[in-house]
């Protein structure tokens, strides 16, 4: 019930109100900005992070990086530890991907992000600038409160059915383990309506954005599940207040290993980015 | 199941198939235009609906119709039936409601919309611009059957926990009674999350543009039951691609006998009504 | 937003606080039973209702009439004005279905309940023994006033996505008309799980007889949707303390115009019948 | 989207058919029969485990198992590793609370369970009968594989947002990794109600036995989340067919440093036990 998860925040202990929360805008009113490499998340800036689903070979990144970075993008996203639903499912190239994705960063000179789903292979980590803990991880407290003893930035995502109460209370674990550089992401949450994979809750931005002081980013692609609806919710999302935009892109999506209908082309993403400049400007 | 309802476009009666569903854009594909006094709705254009929840008085409703019109307004909205959860809540005033409204919009110089509840009561809409069939009466079959035989401009409001395929067929509804004009309303839909009154589905905006040669409408105050969210989520939506917005402002909002709380102040209005044209202009 | 609708009934009129609410245990303590011909529901006992989703034919209809009564059943159903989600599937067969499913109850020497979907048509009903009012229709007011100048006992089911408390104002919208023969339905609510049509929240159970005194029945038919888990939700509807249960019988499924995959057997409702009295013996 | 969840089972990789899948009925038609100590879990035995939310001390925690055993309770369950939403709550006693637990079973001669929270506590459960992994965790692969090379016997609990196919997914990660002896759970999911805690979903049960061969657990505590609705609850599990219970005692409810509200009082157990009993006798 919701009203118990309210009463988390509301509860007579010394750190449970949320004006004594590290998340807290009351407690902390102005914005967290997160480095990544020289590039500021949060703060008034604008973040495009685009990439594949998953790392799948080096022709294939090497060919997005460098189409993400022509596009103006920000930061190269790309899974390698991938958390599959099936256990027969491609489940990611592992250390050899992450070794991958960071080679490619720096080949076209970006900061690059990939999931962590084990605290096993955290040392793995080290030359990635951005950890991201998956919706499925999202309440992996064990995960979280390791992430916290770490200063490396982590772009935490909400569970398909964790109210933003929740999400916050995730980032709390991470912060009051002694890591500040934590950054929300909002990616979809599960109802009834089976016409997307998942409905995107662009809520979340405002309500995120009065709440806590924490930077708010919005991953259509895994919301929408079909290429032709996300450049419409990325620019909502960018006319919404987000700080940021998560974007699957590849370009040959017919041979992705893993959610391919779901990702932009190169030249859609191009086209996006333009998009999203024009709204900030218009905005302004 | 949402199978199940799939089912019902796909089944092998001549009429059930998509291709031959009058919503349908592959049997129409150009986009239906429907005009309200002299304003256009769809086909490009945009429209921009404001006005109270509900009818109060001469006074309170003049004063906000004013403010609607000088901001930009298209039409202007007002319940005057209004289905309340609970019977002993304030129920609108009926008919003396309509006739205000109606010279409201005279004054001003703008069409006007207002709420159906009831087929006994579709004598008083003669002078009504617009009909709108609220959310509770998505499916009310009775009432869409008999809007079916008229020629009056509809807006078909979605269910807070109905599908996009339901809203399509409850379309039909009146489009198969010889009655075109029908423009549907993405309002929220019910979800677990306690932070907005409903989660506002803004993939309905491009979902609905691929499936349905119908405008498409989106309400941000119903969805967000809070003011300052309202904004946000309906800058979202124009960038979403939104043929316009349904918007309820109040110049006293703690005085509403309804639904106070997320009426937008006639100045966040104006405010509004300038931001959704700059970014109209920048993603032209 | 949940919260919204819990001030409702914590407001401050005078009407509008539980106590004061017509379907409040807290104002009437000694459960309601509702006489429908000679059957009493609720206050201890049971009441099975089973017949067909909807009345096809007169065979069809007498041959499930007469195994519902065999089978020990208490009142017979049988859908007459189909609310279908498209216009152009099978309607029901309307004023001729209310009087073969009449003459049906005659003849077998049962009580007979069929859905009303219109006020226009609420003299059909005259010798209907029970009204129903479906989930589609459950915040339809104008339909709810109405029969609450009737004395005809109604039974209210929950709209699919309707919380427990908006279920009992919409029967306060019938109590407070003066009809004081109401009963509530659980049939299932709408959630992510694609396995059943619906989820059916049989906590609705306790929680209704804990919160008013109307007779509790659930129907696990729409909430299964599938023949095979119809008797195990049956069963476990009874062990939770329901009043009755309605039950979608059909003696040739696979040629139903309706529902077919739920219905059960009539040879499966008997064999129910005779569970949910050795549940209710062991547990008295 | 469920239809691409459907799909994972649906591809046409060689061990993702149904028909292959080691959880699967059609590939291992007999029920899977779990030994835990000499109890047996499954193939027609009905299970009931009890047992405070979180072990809390020494006193607490043999006087609430003196009477799990006194009531005739099969396993005896406390947290000990707690996942809190929030940092600031109290998080279990840890490996001392595993030793208090493993001390209370052996005292009355019941095997345990407790909740697994992170791999790195695994050599911790040594003498721990049955680990639980809860509905946070279920989509936590890397935990579920580390689980998969034991033999020892896991309750896999469904998140609160899980299909049904999920849960059977990530049990599949278990079975795949060699251990056979897993038990399903259900423990209500997160719908729009907000009466109960989430909604129990007791149509899983013939589900799931329809389409696996594993044990199928209920805990209605969590999904009721107050006292009064769990034993209906129990009672309808029970009636549905449920191969054991999964119920919160706690003897000083009040004091609880969680989850109070939704423990049954050891008499309340007591009750439950004998009217389990009898549903399963009258339905023999």
């Amino acid at each position: 019930m919701q009203i118990d998860l309210m009463n988390c925040m509301c509860s007579n202990g010394t750190r449970t109100e949320p004006e004594h929360l590290l998340t807290s805008r009351m407690a902390h009113p102005s914005d967290t900005v997160v480095t990544v490499g020289s590039h500021k998340i949060g703060g008034g800036s604008f973040t495009l992070i685009g990439g594949p689903c998953a790392v799948e070979s080096e022709e294939q990144l090497f060919t997005i990086a460098r189409a993400i970075k022509d596009a103006g993008g920000d930061i190269l996203r790309g899974g390698t530890f991938k958390p599959r639903t099936s256990p027969y499912k491609f489940q990611g190239l592992g250390a050899e991907g992450i070794r991958l994705l960071v080679e490619a960063g720096r080949w076209v000179g970006l900061p690059v992000v990939t999931e962590i789903t084990s605290i096993r292979n955290l040392s793995l980590y080290e030359d990635v600038d951005l950890i991201q803990v998956g919706a499925r991880n999202m309440q992996n407290y064990d995960l979280l409160s390791e992430l916290g003893h770490s200063k490396k930035p982590v772009i935490l995502k909400r569970g398909f059915s964790n109210t933003l109460e929740e999400l916050l209370l995730s980032a709390e674990y991470i912060l009051s383990g002694g890591n500040p550089n934590v950054i929300l992401c909002e990616r979809g949450i599960r109802t009834f309506e089976p016409m997307t994979r998942n409905t995107l809750d662009l809520s979340a931005v405002p309500v995120l954005h009065e709440l806590t002081h924490l930077p708010v980013l919005v991953d259509p692609s895994h919301a929408a599940g079909t290429r032709q609806y996300v450049a419409p919710l990325a620019r909502a999302a960018t006319a919404a207040g987000a700080d940021g935009l998560m974007i699957e892109v590849h370009h040959q999506p017919e041979l992705a290993l893993s959610d391919g209908p779901q990702a932009l082309l190169p030249e859609q993403f191009s086209q996006l980015s333009l998009d999203v400049r024009a709204i900030r400007n218009a905005l302004r």
